[in-house]
């Protein structure tokens, strides 16, 4: 099937008749988003809900498909191609290392969104591999290379680019580094254990700080105990990505997710990187909010159009 | 000026008359080694010499020149260009992060070598990512993407091969992973001053352990005191190569170096990476014993050639 797309070639983007639509889908550990894009990926309508990833993971993407034709419905046109952005590493019959959603594992997402919506092409990657291709194609790492993104949300995770694309790994699975090995004498634990946002969730319960990672991170800015527990983590990922950083030398590393919203986290983190690195980096935090990876899913969809290589 | 390559388009490589040879300088912290190549890269002539690094960077470039003049007289033809394998970062008037060798940072390499052997087509490049561009071209990265060198010799260092090349990264200062925070509460210490050849140097010489590190490795193969103290120093290098294999997820590891050759470390290392990598890259040693960086550095001599790209 040849797809033409709104709004390529330079021509003002519109809705116009049998033209097509690209969707994307961004399943996250706590939140799903769901956009319609026009042909140069600008988002004409998108929705955010809860994953309730304790729920399971069907009822997930049920919703998320349910939202998908609503929107769909309300732009009034055709998809094209739709991109999903999914954690994990993503198999052509399933997704791999994606513990945070109970049954995500199992799930042909490709699948699903072909037979629900009708639409031949779909693409699937990783979410933050989705994000740094938007990087990448619109946002800050357009003239850097390489590149770097690290995504502190629900889990902790990260994808570089070399020279325009996005590093798929050899088993797909690069930027995978939630499993680094942090803390105490090996093995220690996994370094999404101690810095994503589920675990400074945890941190705060413990420590009595009304209000998740985000109370903890805002309790953190005055010395005590907070802080000094919230720097002890932040040591530990800044162990990891100091060396991720020496390891590519990065022109610029992109923060992504929650956690990196908190101007403190970020602070912390930007000073302890320039102490050790002989070459620093920009670290930038992402210029599209919570919707990198949407954005990425909407460019992973443009891109499975063959007419729009 | 055009070179013609000895035994280039599937001639075989022959030493005739005005046709060029390749040489190969390869400068480590412990030692030297200069080779004269064909134009496959097929090593002629080779020799290998001490640093002397304590007696600074002078004298061991003057022997070094002075070497590759008795090797290119011995093999009578003229050097259509040459390659330097270097420790550190390449700038184009000094080198950057080289502490092994004092006053290494000064020297311009490119210069000495033109001047003295009167070789018009020099390239320079860091030692790692010379023993990365032997094993893209001739070892274990031939059929392998992405790949990861791990340098274990006088210092820990790495290189990054994508898509057929070597990763430069911005400041050309990709892979020195020797910089990586090690051990203890932020920000701890260098891996290199933790685990390269010169840290397990002394780390023998404080457990009373005759024979620097190899004597350590060869007494760690029984359980004991010399056994805890590697195991850990193992540890902690295990620790920083796990996050460089999530990040990158290598189809194959190649370790290099004099370290490398320990099978007990090596050993250890492998085991490590084993227990905590949800993909696990093969890890294998480099097929080129000490010469990676000198067979790299005829790659570099090779490819600078413009008739020969």
């Amino acid at each position: 099937m040849t797809v033409r797309l709104v709004g390529r070639a330079g021509e003002p983007a519109s809705l116009a008749g049998d033209e097509g639509v690209l969707l994307g889908i961004d399943f996250g550990g706590t939140k799903m988003a769901v956009g319609v894009a026009d042909g140069e990926g600008r988002l004409l309508a998108s929705e955010r809900v809860p994953t309730y990833a304790e729920k399971g993971a069907p009822q997930a993407l049920d919703r998320a498909l349910e939202l998908a034709v609503t929107l769909v419905g309300r732009v009034g046109a055709p998809v094209a191609a739709a991109g999903i952005a999914s954690p994990g590493v993503v198999r052509p019959d399933g997704i791999d290392l994606a513990p945070n959603v109970p049954g995500w594992d199992r799930l042909r997402l490709a699948d699903a969104v072909r037979d629900r919506l009708g639409v031949p092409t779909v693409a699937v990657d990783n979410d933050l591999n989705a994000a740094a291709l938007a990087e990448l194609r619109f946002g800050a790492l357009r003239d850097a290379d390489p590149g770097l993104v690290v995504g502190l949300g629900t889990g902790v995770a990260a994808a570089v680019t070399v020279r325009g694309a996005v590093l798929p790994g050899h088993h797909g699975a690069a930027g995978e580094i939630g499993y680094a090995v942090a803390g105490g004498p090996w093995p220690g634990t996994m370094l999404e254990l101690d810095f994503s946002g589920r675990a400074l969730d945890r941190l705060a319960d413990d420590l009595g700080v009304p209000g998740g990672a985000a109370g903890l991170a805002a309790a953190a800015e005055r010395s005590g105990p907070p802080r000094d527990a919230l720097v002890a983590r932040v040591d530990e990922l800044a162990r990891h990505l100091a060396t991720c950083c020496l390891l590519l030398d990065p022109q610029r590393v992109v923060l992504v997710g929650g956690v990196a919203g908190s101007d403190l986290i970020r602070g912390l983190l930007v000073e302890r990187l320039a102490a050790v690195l002989p070459y620093r980096p920009d670290v930038v935090l992402s210029g599209f909010a919570d919707d990198a990876a949407l954005l990425g899913a909407v460019v992973l969809a443009r891109e499975a159009v063959p007419a729009a290589r």
